[in-house]
């Protein structure tokens, strides 16, 4: 039986310590739900009391199937017990099964920063975990500084964790918080811990600011710890956290452990990967190892030949595990093959032989060589496929469209602006003009579309928007730039669904996410 | 005295190699004059005769202050002499003084891909080394899969190697072509191999397909070799080569190497990591190790009130040994002393204990929780600052502006949509009206603005827009949420700023974040 590792993602907390990084409430709920569909075992969702999005997240706990939430804070005070100490309190009252407190390791850190005593820094860890345990939760502690501690005074290192452990810590996590240490130097101290604390759960957690997290991580887990904490994509501050996304691919398919994940799971890693990029509106990094989309390319002519002769002379793994593919030798057949596995999946019946599905893999080859991205937007694909193989009605024609901006200052020299848009569409034979204010132009337009078609159906007062979101995708350009738009719409039964648009043009990408939202709920509705 | 680690860079060769990348002859002799000005060892400038850029490149040889340009080839092929091979006769005949020839070093390999006996390409390999060495020429050998290799056939992995030493190579370097190979692997192989011949020069040639192309780089040295080859800024095909703007640094500053950089050198790092992204038309990724722009940022406040008690407390390294600086980020997370720091970087004089710092914290606070995001768009912030501080003037008042979008059918039923803006302003007491076109309302309005202020400001005429990125705050109110504008300017001198909007209304907050653009501009340029 291959040894357990256990999985612990920081993205909603360390992750979000990242310039740039500014997840809402509902990024946190859909990053927490797509982590725990995957497979990880602990998610940490923040820190209770330290803003309002993480006291939001916190006070609406996902369901999870498998993983377990933590909440992230620190040991108690100096001066007072643990019952009293108002950060535990926050912490305990969020009732997650598991919390993680941070604590000092490095002497030279307890007396500058912290400006305790050493012994009592001992007895803020041992105090913190046993309060965290007694009130039933399994407890990890976070040995801030660990490496660098070690390397100034090895003893104190190693009494901060003795503190936990008798505190009754399920787990003690090796911090590198600065980032700088060599994968060597992780496998000595780590073994000496090993050493010197044998029954205990030993965890590791890595920054790359040597571009070595990955492997400091690995180093840790060949020295002996269980738990690897690490980030969605390497997301953190300065340089990033630890990489989980190239982290367990290797532990599973390099190092032969058990991550809780089946080979199933990890092919449903790139999704993984790409959810988080979406969610902060970033560009999937297509040199990511496993993941990117230029991970199995192959360019060089040579190169080419060779795996035209096998596989292994330039892949370290099948693409297929992590659920990628060798781009030189997406062959049409392949291409074909997963359009056919998506439309059964979509209940669209099609013979595997139809002459639409040739048509509808250079559809979407050309269309995603544009900018679509379908995989993220799966309701705009159906529409696409029912469209070609004549299985899609038309709910209205458009004519034409205006949408208004305006900004000007009233007579008293105060701006105001206002936004109106006018649409003209032609729905069951009859002509029907609207026209309505909005927000902005695309609220605007919006507006005017549902008040000229609700009459017609009715079915559309049970349709919502829940995001929008809008890319460039060809930043060199700037404001001329190709516009990506995807929308998520839901309806009253909380079923969701996202559609997207392409223009040069924001509005004409906004209007055509619109009309497959539209469209998709209309056809779901049974009209 | 520390001993040497010669560098040796491919980025012109094996980096060229990427998805995407394609540079010209002009790009290769900027980036070999950047790579000689920085002090690099060996330049890898191609394969001669493998396509007419390489050509052109080794046709007009740069001329070099230290640095070796080597030129690429492989072995002869079988069943000829090395002095009748024409592959051997092209790279002679560009005159480097290094010459590196790539064989093969993997038995199943040489019988699957090559189609020869093992016994032949040892010949092959000996001859070759022997010839180049025989014109005078310094030759390296790269071991193509020699990882892979090894794990298969120890002892054929060591025969290649011996066969390329016997012929004279100065250099055995180590391939771990597919890039699948763990560190604590690499340290044992090479110390295997440094036990079979323990009087050649060893390198190391890595790949990221697991993250880890950095570290295996670093453990092969650990491990005793004494050349490391790879790419500017890691680039490569896949998932790119060992990042030497990630290693360099961490042999010299952590390991204690001598890589014949003097301590000024390595100040200019990031100066040749921002040249290569220039050269390829790529954002720096700024969460890069030592050089990247967060790579020394700091958000949360507790890591910035411990910053200033001892900068060890989250850094590394000091920033300045590799020429970076710290940066201290304004976010709804930052207090007073992040506010008064940042200021003084931004050279804007103010006391400590100035009224308008009070102010300015609760307006960042505010404007923050309203999904301003200052920390990336420090024009923005100065801006405000500046302006609490009565030191900022203002250019142009706008009265109004109209954005309108419209889309219809033509007479013959084509679809077709305009956008159109037009803007009045008041510039230099003078009123100005115009009206433009453009790809949206946006890039309309941009074009509006400009035509109308470009006359007053000619400076305008050097700034261009470099990325604008869309963001929706509160993506439960869809389509009538807030929405942040980010947009990030550039000079004719490559000088970068970022600045926001944030408004119900897209095309308002577009507005802002374009005037914010502008202003800074004018600022910065001494208006």
């Amino acid at each position: 039986m291959a040894e357990r590792i256990y999985l612990y993602d920081s993205t909603l907390r360390d992750g979000a310590q990242a310039q740039g990084i500014d997840f809402s409430v509902a990024d946190k709920q859909a990053i927490a739900a797509a982590l725990d569909a995957f497979g990880i075992d602990y998610i940490e969702g923040g820190w209770p009391g330290a803003n309002p999005t993480d006291d939001a997240f916190f006070g609406a706990l996902p369901k999870t199937k498998t993983a377990k939430i933590s909440a992230f804070g620190m040991t108690r005070r100096a001066g007072r017990s643990a019952s009293n100490d108002p950060g535990l309190q926050d912490l305990l009252a969020v009732n997650t099964p598991t919390v993680c407190l941070v604590g000092k390791s490095w002497d030279w850190q307890v007396e500058t920063a912290l400006k305790v005593s050493t012994s009592e820094n001992l007895r803020m860890i041992s105090d913190s975990l046993a309060h965290i345990r007694a009130n039933g939760r399994e407890a990890v502690f976070d040995a801030e500084h660990f490496f660098d501690g070690y390397k100034a005074n090895p003893t104190y290192a190693i009494e901060a964790l003795k503190a936990a452990h008798e505190g009754g810590a399920n787990w003690l996590v090796l911090c590198d918080t600065n980032g700088g240490s060599m994968p060597s130097e992780v496998y000595r101290i780590v073994s000496a811990v090993k050493a010197a604390l044998p029954d205990a759960n030993l965890g590791i957690h890595c920054h790359n600011d040597t571009e070595q997290a990955v492997a400091n991580s690995l180093a840790a887990v060949e020295a002996g710890v269980r738990q690897v904490q690490g980030c969605i994509n390497g997301i953190g501050e300065r340089c990033g956290n630890a990489n989980l996304i190239a982290i367990i691919p290797t532990l599973m398919l390099k190092m032969g452990y058990d991550t809780g994940l089946t080979p199933e799971q990890l092919t449903h890693i790139g999704e993984l990967s790409r959810l988080v990029d979406d969610r902060l509106n970033r560009a999937p990094n297509r040199h990511a190892a496993y993941v990117g989309s230029s991970a199995f390319a192959h360019k060089g002519g040579l190169h080419v030949s060779a795996m035209n002769k096998d596989s292994r002379s330039y892949e370290h793994i099948d693409p297929a595990l992590v659920g990628n593919s060798r781009l030189i030798l997406v062959s049409d057949k392949a291409g074909r093959s997963n359009i056919v596995n998506r439309l059964h999946q979509m209940g669209i019946e099609v013979a595997d032989d139809d002459d639409h599905i040739g048509e509808l893999v250079k559809a979407v080859k050309e269309r995603e060589a544009l900018g679509y991205a379908y995989e993220d937007a799966s309701a705009s694909f159906e529409l696409m496929a029912r469209e070609r193989l004549g299985q899609l009605p038309r709910y209205y024609e458009l004519q034409s469209y205006r949408a208004l901006n305006e900004y000007r200052l009233d007579a008293k020299g105060r701006a105001f602006d206002v936004a109106e848009a006018t649409v003209k569409l032609v729905v069951k034979g009859e002509q029907v003009m609207s026209v309505a204010e909005g927000n902005g132009p695309v609220n605007a337009l919006d507006a005017a579309l549902r008040k000229a078609l609700t009459p017609h159906y009715p079915q559309l007062n049970a349709m919502h928007l829940n995001d929008y979101k809008v890319r460039i995708l060809t930043p060199s350009d700037a404001t001329a730039a190709l516009t990506r738009v995807m929308i998520e719409s839901r309806d009253d039964q909380g079923r969701t669904w996202n559609t997207l648009g392409v223009s040069h043009n924001v509005i004409d990408a906004s209007y055509n996410a619109l009309y497959d939202a539209i469209t998709y709920h209309l056809l779901k509705a049974g009209v």
